[in-house]
């Protein structure tokens, strides 16, 4: 805490899209100790993707600048699900499922932030504990009207879609899981504006001084529409393999290379979108698998996207003639693992992205020869394809 | 269970205003055992009023049909109360004072039901083990838009009255209690249908049969108004006075008397308002007081209303002078027990409802001179006070 307050008001502000207030966060820098910064994470969906690597750059500057991270994961909530079954990707998670998922993310947390001296907790330490009275006390302390204020509620209420008023409640107990941790910062996307600062009212109610909340902004997904989500699958995730990395990030619409450039503090020419977004996709490959696969994956993407040829190394898929007939290519689809079954496989053909030997297949019941083929499913994806 | 169906079903559907369904009791009398029958109390307010006798009266019915009546007292929400602090109404209770107010109950329920063939619970006793994350699967089990469709949430909501989130967690928690007592029937006021209604889907939820819901007709307060209610002030509780009940039935609206009459099964002359409330007064207090108290009463009001004058037993309050000042009129009020505090015999003086030697006082600062007095307050209470 050697910087003064003035510089770190710097460095909490820069980028950030709500700060509230600015005054509170002054007062709290002036006590003179590490603040408490805490950031919740959803552990339904254990891949980190590019989306998260905003918020968790900005966590490690703080952290950099002598704040404790205190990194949240939902288990309590989690373990529920949606116990209306509305909902599809919220399963219920068992506590096995929620720990695992939880070490995979830290994994994966690690390449940007220091996980050795960030504060994992999980809020079922809390919430496992507190008896019904007790939720009731808490829910007590909220409003229907404020609650369906909230964009999304207001937006389903008014479209008539149902809300479980379950959904009320996890509200209040990301709220309350700062008073359990006695947060002094909280941060998170712009979409989590309203459940932060439910979580300042909620500290006032128990005798706490209300968090300094900051949104970041949401980084676009690579459909460039809505924001980057695992289960809107427009995410990219930083496991991802890298020539798949770097394809993907190629594949992005010029409209949001502005915005990548900045939120993932790439650099590139301005005037050529092409180029910008081959050095962008360099850039993050090298940041999550080092610069000598960052190399190869640009070699690969100009080799099979440029010069519109077939990659060097491809998977070989042995597929057995049943009795005198030839497969369909729906089924070697599935078997070369680019389709989980056979009527996506189908829905691959019929969307155009399916080419045996090179020529476009259009009819979804066609069938493959004996012989050596080669397959191509989207723009990435291709397998040798022997049929005996 | 001797009786045949169809004249169960007479016995259930006598007085009552909604019955869902009689295609419900029918299947469940059918099954040939005594129904479980469930009516809740709320032990916030433990003194029974006239209101509540009509419900008893449909389970003492009941109950000699050979059913088992279920006295469900709701412990577990008077003990938390209102946190929001917004209703003033429902302070929260100590388990002693919940189990005390219960036992005053019950004493009371005894002169309409047999208490000792009644089984009476307290929802402590399932809601206590609850945890907060299976409240939160109870909760999933309703939407928001369906609790606001019920009356009272409507109209607050519309109005913009605070509508607190545990509010909506209470009806589920009533629901919830019809599951655990495996309960056939509920009954309960017509303000409670959309509570009991609840009820059968959440039983259907918990893989039970849908209880059927009855609801019963609300008595009218004195004030012919609102429902009678403890809280609104203008409910007769069975505990009266002899005197001060047949004075406040005999205080009705005339245009509530027919429906009075009709729940609280009383008979008298149909053209005569006056004699047909003092038949009613008197037919009331001798079924909470017994004969001869009733005729006491009857004659005690004759002598003070009808002929105008003073009862003839009074109590006596010694006033002592404080130096050479005469007391303040509404310090004499307060001392004779008419008035909880100076600013409301304040009140009661500028409303017109007190009178000193038979003369109306309008002067809220009046003082009383050293002698003695007769002091009315409203009309039915009297003293004999003495200052010097």
């Amino acid at each position: 805490m050697s910087r003064k307050i003035a510089e770190q008001i710097d460095v909490f502000g820069r980028d950030t899209v709500d700060l509230v207030s600015e005054d509170d966060l002054r007062a709290k820098l002036a006590l003179g100790r590490p603040l408490r910064i805490k950031q919740g994470f959803d552990p339904s969906a254990p891949d980190l993707h590019l989306g998260h690597t905003v918020g968790l750059s900005k966590l490690r500057e703080l952290q950099d600048a002598g704040h404790t991270i205190v990194f949240l994961v939902g288990d309590f909530t989690a373990m529920i699900g949606d116990p209306s079954g509305r909902n599809k990707t919220r399963p219920a998670l068992s506590r096995e499922q929620v720990r695992a998922n939880a070490r995979t993310y830290t994994e994966q947390v690690n390449a940007v932030l220091d996980v050795s001296r960030t504060e994992i907790r999980f809020n079922s330490e809390w919430m496992d504990d507190m008896s019904s009275a007790d939720l009731i006390r808490l829910a007590a302390k909220q409003t229907v009207a404020r609650m369906l204020e909230r964009d999304e509620f207001e937006r389903r209420y008014k479209g008539g879609v149902a809300i479980s008023i379950h959904e009320f409640l996890y509200p209040l107990v990301q709220a309350y899981d700062s008073v359990a941790l006695e947060a002094d910062v909280e941060i998170g996307g712009t979409d989590q504006l309203y459940n932060m600062l439910l979580g300042r009212d909620i500290q006032r109610d128990y005798g706490q001084s209300a968090q300094v909340v900051m949104t970041l902004p949401l980084l676009e997904g690579t459909d460039g529409v809505e924001k980057m989500s695992s289960s809107l699958g427009n995410g990219i995730g930083v496991r991802l393999p890298a020539p798949d990395m770097y394809g993907k990030v190629m594949s992005i619409p010029d409209a949001v290379l502005p915005s990548w450039m900045r939120l993932l503090k790439g650099s590139g020419p301005e005037n050529d979108p092409r180029a910008a977004k081959a050095a962008l996709a360099r850039q993050l490959v090298a940041r999550f698998h080092g610069e000598a696969r960052a190399a190869e994956a640009e070699a690969h993407f100009d080799r099979v996207f440029r010069q519109k040829k077939a990659p060097e190394e491809l998977p070989e898929v042995q597929i057995r003639r049943d009795s005198n007939t030839d497969p369909l290519l729906i089924e070697v689809i599935e078997a070369a693992g680019f389709a989980s079954s056979r009527s996506e496989a189908r829905r691959l053909i019929r969307q155009g992205g399916v080419r045996l030997d090179e020529g476009r297949v259009e009819d979804a019941e066609a069938r493959v020869a004996a012989g050596q083929h080669l397959l191509q499913v989207g723009k990435r994806r291709f397998a040798r394809i022997s049929v005996g």
